[in-house]
């Protein structure tokens, strides 16, 4: 037996899964993409490893993930075989061999999101973007996402318990542009906690509509707000867009 | 009693919907509005006229339509009533008061289209745009456009047994622009047949892959077509994007 390592590269619209982790009741990338390799290696559990978890509605331009694979299979054939198994909100863009050292999550040196927002209801967007009844101040947007920049502790950008060491994360990149009705807000990370995109972006709005002001935003970020609740944008505006290894 | 005419612009994915028009089974655009039309004004059976009906499948950016109101309601209500009660791929952009002898189809002088293809898949514009599994020379796409523009008879370009008085259509606009791997065609005319467009563009596909010559495309246009079939693109790829009445 002599196990290939495979890297993919995923495209998906999330509106239809519950997330990209595997779970017992309801459809997952992570799930539908394991079933079907488990029938192309005759029926073996296999595990796919994805470079990190998405929330339920959560999209992916280019998710990655590793899988090791006894089989004779072509990389180029692989990927047409997960493409005929999985469903048409699923893509398989990309299936290369890689050395067995690269781990889709720890090889991982930067991680991109994109968050999309609109001021104009459209029919087109309804699950793509977060659409906001009231106006922002743009300048406003892109003050809070200069803060970050840099080092910094994120415990007030997650979830409450979540379940790691520290906290802190160093933010390569961090701004918003805007076209139109459109506004759409870059990050890159060395990591990311749970939902800390979408809390940035809810609470950066909270201040752009002027319900917050960015010295708030700053306390949140220094780490004390015993007053403050910070907000959570909703999942369908967001994207893993990108995930670097530095190949 | 006094009835008031209004013009509603709408935006539809069509994805969801058996097309424009009211029919006995499945949802329509126009029954949905109708529908809602006519809880608004206490039961009575309500007619909204579009301007042109479209095929299951295809989507609207500025459909427009007209209807006679006997109502207190101002056209900003009256909005806001029709979208709080109809689905939300489907949005009332606009809706005022017109004279009494506006008619969306009648008064209509110019309707554009525009259809969307792809030579890459994505799971975000399976709906929306026409995936081609081959490659097309874009230059051929435009060669066939830019034949169509002025009167000419499309006789060759719609279903069959259409029910109309003559087949002579005025092509005020007809190109292709590219952007990577996606294509676009906008065509503008006074009036179009059923099916027209997407005639159009699946014969224009088979030009561009190499099946047939541009010489083919052009005995079609004069009618002389014994031996050659023509191609009908999918419905998904059609947009409905303006109406224009000269005000």
């Amino acid at each position: 037996m002599s196990e290939k390592n495979f890297k993919l590269t995923i495209e998906y619209d999330g509106t239809g899964f519950f997330g990209w982790q595997t779970q017992a009741k309801g459809r997952t990338v992570q799930g539908e993409l394991e079933e079907a390799l488990s029938s192309i290696v005759s029926g073996e559990k296999i595990t796919l490893t994805g470079s990190g978890r998405t929330d339920s509605g959560v999209h992916a331009l280019n998710q990655v993930a590793h899988v090791k694979l006894d089989t004779r299979l072509h990389p180029e054939q692989l990927m047409k075989a997960l493409n005929a198994m999985t469903g048409d909100d699923l893509l398989v863009k990309d299936c290369r061999r890689v050395s067995s050292e690269f781990h889709a999550r720890f090889s991982a040196k930067k991680r991109t999101y994109q968050y999309r927002i609109t001021t104009r209801y459209s029919p087109f967007t309804r699950f793509t973007r977060w659409w906001l009844k009231y106006p922002v101040k743009f300048e406003q947007l892109n003050l809070c996402a200069r803060m970050i920049i840099g080092e910094h502790d994120f415990s007030s950008f997650c979830k409450a318990n979540a379940d790691v060491p520290h906290k802190r994360c160093h933010i390569f990149e961090s701004h918003w542009v805007k076209e139109g009705d459109n506004y759409a807000y870059t990050i890159a990370a060395n990591r990311f906690l749970q939902h800390m995109v979408r809390y940035l972006v809810g609470t950066m709005v909270e201040v752009a509509r002027g319900r917050m002001s960015p010295d708030d935003f700053e306390i949140f970020l220094r780490g004390k707000h015993e007053k403050l609740a910070v907000f959570r944008a909703p999942a369908k505006g967001l994207f893993l867009t990108d995930v670097y290894y530095g190949e």
